[in-house]
């Protein structure tokens, strides 16, 4: 029996996150006040934040310490499994060595809880009642109403509408959580109640949801906002799944030749591969593979530039990879992806070219899937799938050169509550739904003239 | 920070399984064949199992190596984790100790694997090509398609009809592994037609769905058929649960005062406790408790006597706890539960008095699993709700008392493809249904005569 799981014993668990900040110098434009165009003053965001939280976002400090509270939470299911696909390697004939790191197990099921516990105890500790937030697919949402239970908070949840009907299983955990629900764009605020004076039937997207969210704790002193992903402090908080999986492959004797993750707003990707940062940028050769749907092509196909975090304009702006605030991604099940914008951290490290990107439709996503189901054994997400299909797409990359890279990716998520997407696929209702170069060209003509 | 979280070592998971039947003495008595009313001869099985399965059926020896293959699949979640509820003891504020051990964590959702990997591993051996079943909620079904399609096996799954319309997603899982579901009863076999032809309305049962997969296997050369609970090799392969347990329970310095699993055929129940058996029949105190709901009350208000495991009168009989082999119970959420009979080893231990049984309503079931949902953070699935409810009085009962009892349930699966019982609950809509005095005995009037 070969040992193909690599696990971290408990007390080795790491106590502190990484702040990538402080090894990314001069890459980072600060945030800007829309109105002004100059750097926003950080006291600004105190009426949707906590003041811990503020802090972290601004700090240049290396290593945080986690709160003991928090740390407490990770026990539940932390560390995380960091397990080598011997099934899958054997099906591809590959001679690279394929591994990932298994973030599904947590009770929401995907890596999301990290940074939500994080901030559910942070706004607790600020006497905080209740946080809003956003979600695509439900994993954020889902992720949130958990931490906020465990911290005796309440939670409101603006989902994208089109998930909110594609994955009814989400709403319905969301709420034995103890969370509220409501679709979005909803008409419980004047952002929703906006867009659907446009367009009644609209879909939704995560831009939309955020402005939904930020508007109603904007308005109310008892209610902070919880944004998970995209913001430095997410970034951070996420650093413990990379932490763990560096110390996993010394264990395992292994030098990691590729990192992937897939991208919506960053965060999964960022707390995979941030904290192996020092080594790249120190010339350690690493390739740090970033994936996007092609339906949502933000870093590949978007713009570098200042832009608005929401659709309804009331964030700063911040210096990202775009496709435009007024982009509406077409409805793909990756809900977790379908964000026009990028974390800056992330958005900085492409365009200073330490890490790469990649867009893949989501057919294949889907065809790469259900071959790691069926190998491995573990159902995931369809945000999850693209990663899962560009490790396979390198790994056959490496059966054709004969390299025996090691290919690590992380494991974001189960699919358990989006087995609809892959009943649609086996329907063959499944489409590679793409978006067009006029909804580019539309999204980017509405970027915000900035200096 | 308290160290809530027990973890076995991987190089620490147990090498051997354990066999309860070399414990018991003279409590079992021998299957019997219908038409002689003699005890069967094992080769009679051979059409239906392999050679390795029917001698660990009948098999004294009291430890049983795991195949390495079975060893390197369990691997990938086991050994699970033994928690300690603090949160929920807190929140109940009970003096008691509250353990759970976490089966959720396979990657069907619980405990089903252990026995579906070990039957799917013999089964392949013994040049098998697709194996049937019958699945209740899905739990069984999802795991021996899981572990079908670890071993190149195809699955073929009757799934009870009503579980089937009220879990759309358990039969998307089992799709994605590669696997075959049938709702039953269905047209597909003799038996199914013969109870569509009374009642072509039919919600199904276990008892029903066992007729058609066992029909099936019988009349195909290439397939066998494959049992999720109520079989002597059942019990053994779950032993692994009870005895990682035992060593967890060393590890915390705690020796259990409860152990309390949910029963419907009763494999969890007796992976989880029967490692305990020397100890208890050696004289330490140790209360086993099993839950039924009171739906399907079979040990608490069937028979102990000799009965049909399938409604069609296909199998041996076993001498078990019954409520007649035509027994329909109502349609209750926790459809692992909804079975006539018991297993017979964890029937004779009742009947010997060395365990106890109890029964609990479907409603009070849910409230605890969301108060554990809540606390904990894990959704319970529905059946182990039963558990969850019966922990949760214990701990209650310690409270009256001032005793500081250790109480340690098999948190058999989670709900996440459950949750639209959760959804029925919070809409209202989630009946105690109850099955009736006249139910009982029209089901116990037809039991077969026996000597």
């Amino acid at each position: 029996m070969e040992n193909f799981r690599i696990d971290l014993p408990a007390d080795r668990m790491p106590r502190k996150w990484y702040n990538a900040l402080a090894d990314m110098g001069q890459m980072m434009k600060p945030p800007l006040n829309p109105a002004t165009g100059q750097p926003i003053d950080p006291s600004a965001l105190s009426a949707i934040f906590p003041q811990s939280l503020i802090e972290q976002e601004m700090t240049g400090e290396r290593w945080i310490d986690i709160p003991e509270p928090v740390l407490d939470r990770y026990m539940l299911w932390r560390p995380t499994p960091l397990v080598r696909a011997l099934r899958l390697e054997k099906h591809l004939g590959t001679p690279a060595r394929i591994y990932y790191k298994n973030e599904s197990v947590s009770p929401a099921g995907s890596h999301k809880p990290n940074t939500a516990v994080a901030q559910a105890y942070y706004n607790k500790q600020a006497g905080v009642k209740r946080l809003s937030t956003e979600t695509g697919a439900g994993q954020w949402g889902s992720a949130l109403c958990y931490s906020c239970a465990m911290f005796g908070l309440e939670c409101l949840v603006y989902m994208v509408r089109v998930s909110y009907e594609q994955k009814p299983y989400r709403k319905m955990m969301m709420a034995t959580w103890g969370g509220k629900v409501i679709p979005s764009p909803s008409d419980s605020t004047n952002a929703g109640r906006a867009i659907l004076a446009k367009d009644p039937t609209c879909s939704g997207s995560l831009g939309m949801a955020i402005s939904e969210a930020v508007e109603v704790a904007a308005g109310d002193k008892s209610t902070n906002y919880s944004l998970g992903s995209v913001l430095n402090h997410v970034m951070l908080h996420q650093s413990i799944v990379g932490l763990e999986t560096k110390e996993q492959l010394k264990m395992a004797g292994e030098k990691p030749d590729v990192l992937i993750g897939c991208i919506g707003g960053g965060s999964n990707f960022a707390g995979f591969s941030f904290p192996f940062l020092p080594e790249k940028l120190n010339g350690q050769k690493i390739k740090i593979l970033a994936v996007e749907p092609t339906a949502c092509p933000s870093v590949t196909r978007g713009k570098y530039a200042y832009d608005f975090g929401d659709t309804a304009e009331m964030t700063p702006l911040l210096l990202m990879y775009t496709l435009g605030h007024a982009f509406v991604p077409p409805p793909i099940h990756a809900g977790g992806l379908r964000y026009h914008g990028m974390a800056p951290m992330v958005s900085a490290l492409v365009n200073n070219g330490v890490i790469e990107a990649t867009a893949r439709a989501q057919k294949p996503c889907f065809e790469a899937a259900i071959t790691f189901a069926r190998t491995e054994g573990l159902i995931p997400a369809p945000e999850t799938s693209h990663a899962v299909r560009v490790a396979i797409d390198e790994a056959l990359e490496c059966k054709k050169t004969g390299e025996k890279k090691v290919i690590v990716f992380n494991f974001s998520g189960h699919g358990l509550l989006d087995l609809s997407a892959y009943d649609n696929y086996f329907a063959g209702k499944l489409l590679d739904i793409e978006c067009t170069p006029e909804m580019i060209s539309k999204g980017l003509a509405e970027l915000p003239k900035v200096g």
